[in-house]
């Protein structure tokens, strides 16, 4: 009983006390496998405690094995081997140094914040939060029946697509879209991606370990002879603005494309990442909206219209896929909050969405003239390519020959820009160094400043 | 010429009017290939509308490739074939119909939502909402820091686990944490499962197509002989709380598996889903507390402990594991609203998460006592099973045999229950009637008239 001598601390529950200090004496070997431990009646005199604490504490350490009870014998010591736990201290944090930021930042991705009608999207939260009903469940694993029918008008609407709510998969990001498809599609499938394209779609297929190959672009879109040469099974495109080049899928290699996909029993993945946003004329319309033979798998995202923190995706599968999407999948949760998926029907649904999208429309539509203007008078020449839509182009900038070490100099001078070879599987040589330049998020103010920063560079480049 | 006649409607653009007017021709062959359009001047005139009009119709059929021009000349047809849109009307779909709900749920999914503090949880959501900065960019890959900065205190103070902020990986759901798990194990890592264990998570691996067994427990938790014999190299447990026995893993077990995982080599996945809620004594450390060799990979989620609408959960992986991860995974985005991080870190920040757990955990451990007590006071010959913690236990109706009738009976009846052998793999025999009872969503009111009217089924089963 002398073992026993435990300085009470009046702030912390004594029968968590009594049953640390037994604990840390059981893993010093103080007490020893099969020892009897004092009875409850005994140890709570001893201690001046409760009958009812020291039961507590032999209840905790008999429930984690560290004790064990004979009937109408009492409390011993469980055998225990090999464990010493060192006890770390806790230590706070600090938060990390942001990353090194750009002066003039000419990404392509994120947004513009300040462009948010916040009021209204805080009122449609405030209004989804009233529906604790929500937070009960993990909700539909496709999503909430209310987003998916503003989806469905959006999609009519806006990409000529005409579709069921109950064709409609909300997920979150693209990557969480592809990780679906892949277990979907049969393991065996080869997958082709444009190139130059988007380089992290290569980058999903190959975390899961399935094969994807770049197949060549010409100025109308993805060669259908190297699919056909390659045994691709799925390929994955940007057809309404094609990433990163800018180029418009004309209809005619859509209808190639939609017939090499019948004909191969094959699927084309529609990525259509950015065609809210088109300058002139009416946005083009999706590959899926052509879609007779049901083999497109179309991919929208709320990421660049509104926000990529929102973290709102979704999908239309073909009817085949969809079976085997109902059979394998469909009891999965849907990963984005039920809240927010209610806030953005609501924000859709009363009209902000449209209205923000008008608004962004403008605003980016703006952006891009004085971007194209600035260069265009910037006296170097240059050539931007790319339709008049998205949120990048790509601009030659045909008298300099090193893209590389020019964007690396212009990183060097707080200007963030890109090389297209980063885009390029393969053979990245081209004659002259092609940019990509995006204005999604660059301050409206910092854009001629930033050209003439460019321009200086360019020209220590020409000489 | 008089080939275009058209009805202006004057509630749409007079361009877009005309661009589907001539695009519907194309389609149709009215227009031929290589026919050419009238000169913009003509039609400009013919139509009485300005030229700029019929212009922005060309261009956008020249952008979509239905026409191309040639300079100095004029545009033409494209020679476009195979295209037949069949143009369906939009249809409003109707909110499906609610599914069939029962009148005594004693579900163990779900939450009791009326007990959510949501005037706190609002004004934090309003909080986060201020904090536009997080909608520019899809936000940090692993999570928000704020976030995790909570849950490493949370984590240390609750579940006696110390790790770093680095160290955690916030996520939506169980499900993407096993499909990001997938991608950073050996595709031929053979994965070994509680029997009985939650019945989704054989699935989970299912749809990557990776090998999975179910592994034997005994009353002490999984049987390290089993492992050893089926060669697992990863084991995914509940060691807290096992599902759905509920019994707690004693610590010589733990340091045995501990052991077992250390010289083979091996993983072990502590599914860590509802050690919030133990009603007497103070929680179960967590498996991961005693991890000295680095081999347990910790989840975590505030499903159960807030709500599962919310889609937060997270895991921790030991340091070899998260190399992998930094270089395969780190450029995915984080699945869970970049606000959602936010206003649940200031939900715990400012105390209201650790005062909900409490108010929880008192509200269930009433619901728990209540139907304990009902269902001793039944006067059928029963035993509860498992520990005084969680969300369900099980209940061994001693003189009922067929559990799966006598479940099917009481779902007739509007009763949700649950039988054992539904989360057991291969052999489900057992001598008497095991039924899971949860109490999470289940109305305090509704208690004791639910296991009245289970005890009348359970008297048919007998006589």
């Amino acid at each position: 009983m002398e073992r026993f001598t435990i300085n009470f601390n009046h702030d912390e529950f004594i029968y968590e006390q009594l049953y640390e200090y037994i604990k840390e004496r059981i893993l010093n070997k103080d007490l020893q496998a099969d020892d009897k431990l004092p009875s409850k009646r005994k140890l709570s005199h001893y201690l001046n405690i409760s009958e009812n604490t020291v039961q507590n504490a032999y209840d905790q350490l008999s429930d984690e094995g560290y004790i064990y009870s004979i009937e109408r014998s009492g409390f011993y010591v469980e055998k225990i081997q090999g464990l010493h736990r060192r006890s770390k201290s806790f230590v706070k944090e600090e938060f990390p140094k942001k990353e090194k930021s750009f002066l003039y930042d000419f990404s392509y991705h994120g947004i513009d914040p300040g462009f948010i009608d916040m009021d209204s999207y805080r009122r449609m939260m405030r209004k989804a939060m009233d529906r604790t009903d929500l937070l009960a469940h993990s909700g539909d694993p496709q999503g909430l029946f209310e987003l998916r029918q503003e989806i469905k008008g959006y999609l009519f609407s806006s990409r000529g697509v005409n579709v069921s709510v109950e064709d409609i998969i909300i997920s979150s990001g693209s990557e969480y879209l592809y990780s679906l498809l892949c277990r979907i599609l049969p393991k065996n499938t080869l997958y082709g991606l444009e190139n130059p394209g988007y380089h992290r779609t290569a980058l999903y297929f190959d975390q899961y370990q399935l094969d994807s190959y770049p197949i060549s672009m010409d100025e109308s879109g993805i060669c259908i002879d190297e699919l056909i040469d390659k045994k691709i099974d799925c390929v994955t495109i940007t057809p309404s603005h094609q990433f990163p080049t800018g180029i418009i899928y004309p209809v005619n290699r859509r209808i190639k494309l939609l017939k090499w996909a019948a004909s191969n029993n094959s699927y084309i993945i529609e990525d259509d990442y950015d065609s809210e946003f088109r300058y002139s004329g009416k946005p083009i319309p999706a590959l899926k909206s052509f879609d007779q033979e049901d083999r497109v798998v179309y991919m929208g995202s709320f990421s660049k219209c509104f926000s990529p923190a929102l973290r709102i995706s979704y999908m239309i599968l073909p009817k085949k896929l969809k079976e085997i999407y109902d059979d394998i999948i469909q009891f999965n949760a849907c990963p984005v909050p039920s809240i927010t998926q209610y806030a953005f029907s609501l924000f859709m649904n009363e009209g902000y969405f449209n209205k923000h999208l008008n608004r962004m429309r403008t605003h980016y539509g703006k952006k891009r003239k004085l971007l194209v203007e600035a260069l265009e008078q910037s006296g170097l020449n240059l050539q931007i390519q790319g339709m008049d839509s998205g949120l990048h182009f790509v601009c030659d900038f045909k008298d300099i020959q090193d893209e590389k070490a020019f964007v690396r100099s212009c990183r060097e001078e707080g200007i963030r820009l890109y090389n297209l070879s980063h885009y390029i599987a393969g053979d990245k040589s081209h004659s002259s160094a092609k940019i990509l330049i995006g204005y999604s998020i660059i301050n409206m103010d910092h854009i001629i400043e930033g050209v003439q920063k460019i321009t200086q560079i360019a020209q220590s480049f020409i000489q």
